[in-house]
């Protein structure tokens, strides 16, 4: 059924473009042809500033493992990476091995994957309502492959800036926040103070909820049950300050980066569309955040430099990345 | 056939095992179950040195792109990624998209590729000789999966030290090195004097030779047409070189990061096994230098801080990855 | 550029809904939900009339080979499948088996393919022209999967009938069509009278061509240079016949079952239209009739139970077959 | 732990080959380059006297759906075939079709399978013990795709016979047998008795559990729930009886035609090897019986024409099929 909006869902139900018909925009601010949103206050000046946060050396890689026999933790309806080799010993063993001058052996594998089934970023154009996708363009150009604000000139430009751990769990005193447990921006800056961290305009931020940690220790039955993941939760204030403050990238370690429904208006991930679609934040799913924070609990410097480019995939929904923090 | 070394091939051929027979390893440098080699000069101390090569917080990412219609870049006998939308805006107007509450409308796609087939981390166990891989681990356990070194501990550590571009193309007046063209360590040290920069022990190497910067640029027959790569040339003098100057990383713009075929011992590419499996020097292929070359050319600052993580793919004999540099 | 028919083609261009305007089709013969067309024609009386053709109990398989590692016979555009095992003695001799009581082992594989890249059935939703597929189902039920007139229910109901080869190579004494010569249905009347056979009303048609055979003949880039198909040749006297003959089914050993353009209207594939989308015949493309045609011009027996069925794909706009004649 | 056998098991654990040490063979019985085994008992003779059990024109197809978005049965560690399209109309709405002079439009798709994830035939390498495989071949052929006694040979010859359904299920007054029930060929001469049918020399046998069936009727995690099949057990006895039939196909609606754990050695799937591996019987797996049992009950005619050819997998170690039965 087909209601005013020229979209179809009843008329009962909430529709995100009314939740948000007066959320800010940032489309065209960087011009009619802007695909990587507020990564451009991601500046040589911002990078600069950031490499200050470098002390000791210490490095930390942020993705989780892909391919894993034993499953990846992927959003319900994807499934994980799938690895085979196509060429090892065992061929050279059984005369079946390529031969080449000089007689070395190799193995060579291939993979199938969802590009959106392990630590990622989302393309700008990766999710929207109405007729229209990031920077106001037409939501038919997502068809068959992103024409317009897919993840290239995303992994193009590569995230380079100032990142900043808000360790939600930990500061909650849990190992992992409760299914569907919600938390706020004015939490993020509770959190950092009690950390002893400012968040600074043009911040990356990197809130661990301590989910993505806890696939790895329950049984996979039990972490897909009932899914409804703890995230940030929407409100007009929120987006606000992500607007005023000019947060290029959010990175979270759960799957969808904010909770799963949104407990006053009832959408699911409304946020995917107030910040991503409309003000052009990045958004980085699916992060292991357990080392690092581990470690900034134990030294207590919570910001480093941040740097992610996810794979180069022409017209991408999304692509893997594996980001890494310098310390 | 089966000679006296017990391994498959023709007595008149070269056997790499017989050219490397007094050639040096690493192995058990870092213990028994070392899987990451060389990449163990990274230190703190060396990151903390390499950040100070920040000096205007340019940025560039160094991956080939990927899944690209037209065509990616691979060595013969493999194919490029493809990518297929699953979800779409077509999907909404057919009245079969997943629909939730609020309406959104998303799109999502799958991908399969070969893990060598883009820009690319080599996993320590990927070519070997005889039936020992990196580390002295056996061949055997290659089979199915790498076990042993693969590209996965690469990926749990990340790449982060001082990266040097030597662009032996611009050095010799070439856009780009013709097929067979080989250079030396010798050329390496010339070129780096020529642009005013010093290879310093634990500099990963960034050689450009042009070569796939020439793949966009000439019909894919011809690029593919009598395949023999330009690039570093085995010898003796060499492999002490990259020994004694603990290179942790070779990073070039060709498919297979040396010439195709060594022309002195007829062996084809000699320097895997010489640098990879016996000195664990990481190699990182495909890699897309035009653009950084370029600027290097322009500002004259041909070193920088260099940050990679191959895709943690469990087993894997090699991942892709998007290194980023910060000059 | 949108013409009058509120189609996307230039003025200039031939339409092939002007071409079709006034040709036959069968929409709504079976009633508004069939998904099948004329192999509504197979009813049991035909299938058993057809089991009369049985003489001396020889078979014959039609597919071609599939996962060829020297490749497929394909559509431009589209890549053979490929096979790769996951299981085999390397992964046990290695110790990397899966071991189960008894200590049995196993291989086991994994495929990827285009489901129109071997010997198949076309759905009769894979091709059409404006905004309705066979039966008159909204062209926008194919996106995403073909919800109406996929490949499945052909699958389901099974292809079984009396089968006439026409070998016009043969009859023309070429071992292969020239690149783009045609025939038409007086040709295959006098074939078969050449042969000494009669089609007869409800006969499922198997056309040689010598096309797919020569794929194994000559080097691949000369298949595929300037790729344009012999076959059957668009007319309104060739459709009225198909259409007064009620023939179920139209087997050939090319890869798109007509001449690749038509030479008079200009328009490519147009019988995939008119046959297919109008009168519901279903398409069998790539089939092998090189050792059939053989024991045909041996024995003189040019008819015979033709049995096929693609596999169940759900929403397959296509799916492999092997078809199996009984002579 | 390897064991005076030179295979890898505890001590304690039973092996096949011992239970099936003086268990017959038809090793070099059709020569020592045999890859289609009892198929050879297939000759025009049987195929002729075969066709005289149609008697009405029925037809049935025995595959189960594949790529069903609501999942395939599959023997768990293998995931069903997953189907996507590239080409629809939506493209060709969002401007990305392929346009072709004429203007048709079309659907294209793609599809990611286990050669071994529907109904399907086992190559007779599929499985082994030992150190080798159907007709004595090494079974080190079998790695990285089976050189010999793949799928491909018995997709070439296609199978062709009378086919005779044995509904132990109805027979014993249920909708499906319990997990683990077991019946032996004794039971199938007192169902075929009782059906009014005769089991020939050289018959296929498909012989229905309702196990197949019941997974459309049940949810995923029930029918999946410790898994283990009902089916045929192993005995001395069984074996020769299959033998001295010259039975050529077993076909069976399980996933893996017998009982999944010989309820007297211990041994998982001892019929594999004593049937398959040793007496070269194919098997046909994972067959859709519900529609053909309920119409053989209904006209009491339990024989009847059956052919079938699986895709020629070229090395495959089984591929799908769509199985046609004639009355």
């Amino acid at each position: 059924m087909t209601n005013a909006h020229g979209h179809d869902h009843d008329h009962d139900d909430p529709w995100i473009g009314d939740l948000l018909k007066d959320s800010p925009t940032n489309w065209r601010k960087w011009g009619p042809d802007d695909e990587v949103g507020s990564l451009n206050y991601l500046t040589p000046d911002v990078v600069l500033s950031a490499a200050k946060a470098i002390t000791s050396g210490k490095t930390f890689t942020l993705q989780v493992k892909m391919a894993n026999p034993d499953g990846d933790p992927v959003w319900p309806g994807r499934s994980g990476a799938v690895r085979i080799n196509v060429m090892d010993e065992g061929h050279f063993l059984a005369g079946k091995g390529v031969e080449t001058a000089g007689g070395a052996h190799y193995a060579d594998d291939y993979m199938t994957c969802f590009l959106q089934g392990s630590t990622q970023y989302d393309a700008l154009g990766h999710v929207w309502y109405g007729d229209q996708i990031w920077n106001g363009y037409d939501a038919k150009t997502t068809i068959g492959g992103l024409a317009k604000a897919s993840v290239c000139p995303i992994a193009e430009k590569g995230v380079v800036g100032r990142g900043i751990l808000l360790d939600i769990a930990r500061w909650r005193g849990k190992d992992v926040l409760d299914s569907g447990e919600t938390f706020t921006h004015e939490d993020l800056l509770a959190c950092a103070e009690a950390q002893g961290a400012t968040i600074e305009p043009r911040d990356i931020l990197l809130i661990r909820t301590g989910w993505i940690g806890s696939f790895y220790r329950v049984p996979s039955e039990e972490f897909y049950a009932d899914f409804v993941e703890p995230g940030l939760t929407y409100s007009p204030e929120l987006v606000e300050w992500f607007r005023s403050m000019e947060i290029p990238n959010l990175v979270t370690d759960t799957i969808a980066n904010e909770v799963t429904v949104d407990p006053v208006s009832g959408c699911v991930l409304p946020l995917h569309n107030a910040l991503m679609r409309n003000l052009g934040v990045t958004l980085t799913e699916i992060a292991c955040l357990e080392d690092l924070a581990a470690d900034c609990a134990d030294d207590g410097q919570y910001t480093f430099l941040y740097t992610a480019a996810p794979l180069k995939v022409v017209n991408g929904t999304g692509a893997p990345v594996n980001p890494v923090v310098i310390k």
